[in-house]
């Protein structure tokens, strides 16, 4: 399985730009042979003006179908075998199980779409039948459902080079919504990409879906803006920094036609450990942290990066604990020279910080040829944490600060002036609940999950699922990008007034042809219309 | 009940305030004498404050508490008895019986949101059960729901003094959801406006609700921007021009932290007449059409602005039915000078565009002193159409433009390239089917709402409604203003992973209390947990 650097402009293989870039193993330091063109802007052009032509045809394709094309993915992805494995291995410098992780949870999430599509029911369908006798005024039929909303951008993540990435899960929600994607591949894995788009468009056609339904580019900076801007683009998905974020989503709200972007930006997942909790398993909580804090070498949205105690003796015993933990993990390749250099140097400058200490770092050092980062955790008090907001700012990587808070009064000052979360996580025993009612209702308020003994790094991917917070967590709270809920992404609903039966789509049609549950007159059932 | 003028501070009047208005009787053309003061700086300020109090214990009120509440407003509204009535009509220059309906509408969206509340299911929950068992890792119970974002600022309009004002859908949606509202007062209707908040107020009162979880205030342009600028709102309704909706869409998307503007700005709403429809019931329609068209002096957002027919004997035959039935409507009062003179200068601006003539008018005069608008009608050839823009743009008024045009590849053509509607309606006979699916599934694209056989104006309150199309007829076209669905404008998930029991919300919890559809395991059920 040769890389070829192209691009895909629908079904064609295009690499026609004379600008080009390569792939950077981070392990072994060096670039990699191949070189990625970055499309033209005719190419460019091409597979929007595809996807818009594909658009047509792909929201009128049956549920069904487009469960088919999902499945038919995943068996091409699987069909990549090692070869995949190999080069997001190379690429990202994950380690092999890891990545084989990813590998079954991004055909998971595609066969989950394909569940969702064959249940059906994610149409939201509602019905209020005609009154025509009703006074003073007749009552039509009414029957509204959600319909997919035109092509969407998704951007590639660096963090998770398969499972929010080309095929990812904003490209499985898209496409489930019968919306054509159009991904930006990331330039972190560009070889990667390229094995994930020939499988999607292998399995495209293999399901007989329309060129266009699937293109995937290189793209520089600017184009990345323009992608975005473009008037076929509908909605787009990314995961990343806040900076290249916020850039996506002011152009896309600020363009004469301003569209949806879901941006996951940063957080920083406050973890609270409440003192009964210390007292009755701190040094497993210690273990259990240093673990989620250092596991893919920090490289998780969901990451804590903050951990509030009131100081206490539990306390005490407990940062002692964590310090051997910590001191105990490894140093790990990050995903790339800058990913690292930018970890380096968001250490260093925490360090300056008034009333910052180092509290543990790993005692193995850090291999900077392989582009590696040292687990390392900070403590302050919650005056000075209060005092600095960049210790709000998400440092991407292995570390950690500890806020140690005096009082419950502190806590909640502390826990009230935070920004938006991926994640809230409390560490609590039964003893503790007086205190946990208003902490729960404050980090409710600051996230899009909250958690009770247990660790934000895992996201579960089911029905059940927020992964989206308030801002600056993401750009839009209301959104998720994880589980069956991010379907909604790329929806709209839409009313039928008196349409003659034949004429609406199956999931409304009297006859209930596809056997969903259906708001009818008030109360959900899967009663036919008589 | 005297008109005081004064804003609602939480519970509190208040007109501090040096700066102010007056209220503009339109049918009479005159200044009424009460004065409006503009809210100062304190007094905004206060209200926010006491909307981001409120919050922390409404967002914990019982959807039952809630649904009590909106029905001891709907109590309040009708103690106004015809005072409110009187001064709607006044105010809007709107006929008795067209405000007495209106108030209807507004009570019965108050009660259809009780009974959501009641009914309980809004919230969306959704429960994967644990399996502690699971290889290589246990799965957590993770249960999600929806939650208020937080206070909302809504922007009354001036075109439904009570229906999409002070206690209007916005109002009645954000409450439902548990936000507390701040609602800026249209000073097309201050007077109307200000008896509506003090029964507001009063049920607020009455049902224990607590302060600030309403206020109502007398803002300028400056201060209107910067209502859905302030750090404590959290998300925005509005209905009105596109001028003013892009300025708050702006302000709010621009933001440190950007929250979403439900704006309904402008459409022209396309009916679609074809010939086998024309031909059996070409007058039928032409009179149905005539009503539509000037209902309401045309002020409805879904004001049909916009006819498409393709050029035929039947066609010629309608046009002349309709240019009877138009030319015997009444002019009518508008609801203010501005509004008047705008209708008058956009007909003016229209009759000077290329190809563009007056089909039919009213035969009676407009009286300017009364503000009345004339109903006018005009026509256009596609290819014209299709070279001038501005006749995209919604003149609000009873006007609208016929647009002939020579077979289905020109009408296809002309729909495409229509920006977002409200609504799309095709009128048809079963012959005319074969035409139908392409058309329905463009205009589908095209809009919120598609009718068959039927007109926009009147729009159901129902679960099914979707009131709310893709851009510029609103900023959100996956919201609705209209129907239950309309609660989710205000609402956001979160996911709670591991929650004991009894510190999760009712609606999560294993017994199920408020016994709703829950997705439980991928299966909708109202069962327990085990």
């Amino acid at each position: 399985m040769s890389i070829t650097g192209e691009n895909f402009i629908g079904n064609i293989r295009s690499g026609k730009g004379e600008s080009s870039f390569q792939a950077f193993n981070p392990t072994g330091n060096l670039l990699m042979p191949e070189t990625f063109a970055y499309a033209t802007e005719e190419e460019f052009e091409q597979a929007l003006s595809l996807a818009q032509d594909a658009f047509v045809s792909y929201r009128n394709t049956s549920a069904i179908k487009r469960a088919e094309f999902l499945e038919t993915i995943v068996e091409e992805i699987m069909a990549l075998e090692e070869a995949l494995i190999e080069r997001a291995v190379t690429e990202s410098g994950l380690p092999v199980g890891r990545i084989t992780g990813e590998r079954g949870r991004t055909c998971g999430q595609l066969k989950m779409f394909a569940r969702l599509l064959r249940d059906g029911w994610y149409v939201d369908a509602r019905i209020d039948t005609a009154q025509p006798e009703r006074a003073p005024l007749p009552k039509s039929d009414i029957r509204r459902m959600l319909i997919p909303l035109g092509p969407v951008a998704v951007y590639g993540a660096s963090n998770f080079p398969l499972a929010f990435s080309t095929a990812g899960g904003d490209t499985a929600s898209a496409l489930a919504a019968g919306c054509p994607v159009v991904v930006k591949s990331h330039p972190s894995h560009p070889g990667t990409s390229e094995l994930v788009s020939s499988a999607i468009i292998k399995a495209a056609k293999r399901a007989g879906m329309p060129e266009g339904v699937f293109s995937a580019l290189n793209l520089n900076n600017d184009q990345s803006v323009k992608l975005v801007q473009h008037p076929v683009i509908k909605a787009a998905g990314f995961t990343g920094s806040r900076k290249v974020g916020m850039t996506l989503f002011n152009a896309a709200v600020n363009r004469p036609e301003p569209i949806p972007v879901y941006a996951e930006m940063s957080a920083i997942n406050p973890v609270i450990l409440m003192e009964e909790a210390l007292k009755a398993k701190g040094e497993a909580i210690a273990k259990s942290l240093a673990g989620s804090v250092t596991m893919g070498a920090g490289q998780f949205c969901t990451n804590p990066g903050l951990v509030l105690l009131i100081e206490s003796e539990a306390g005490k015993n407990f940062l002692n604990y964590f310090e051997q933990y910590l001191g105990a993990t490894e140093p790990a390749t990050m995903l790339n020279k800058n990913i690292c250099a930018s970890y380096r140097k968001g250490i260093e400058s925490i360090k300056t910080i008034n009333g910052v200490s180092v509290l543990a770092e790993a005692t193995k050092a850090a291999v900077e040829e392989r582009n590696e980062s040292k687990p390392i955790a900070f403590t302050v008090s919650a005056e000075d944490f209060l005092l600095n907001r960049q210790l709000n700012e998400e440092v991407f990587g292995p570390a950690t600060l500890f806020v140690l808070v005096k009082d419950t009064v502190q806590l909640h000052l502390v826990l009230n002036q935070l920004e938006g979360q991926l994640t809230a996580t409390v560490h609590a025993e039964p003893e503790d609940k007086g205190n946990l009612i208003a902490i729960i209702d404050i980090i409710t308020q600051k996230s899009g999950r909250v958690l009770y003994n247990g660790f934000p790094t895992g996201v579960e991917v089911c029905h059940s699922m927020q992964h989206g917070g308030p801002f600056p967590s993401t750009t839009d709270g209301r959104s998720t990008s994880v589980g069956t809920a991010a379907i909604y992404r790329f929806l709209r609903p839409v009313s039928y007034q008196d349409i003659p039966d034949e004429l609406l789509p199956e999931a409304l049609q009297n006859a209930n042809p596809l056997n969903i549950l259906r708001l009818i007159d008030g109360s959900w059932k899967t009663d036919l219309i008589p």
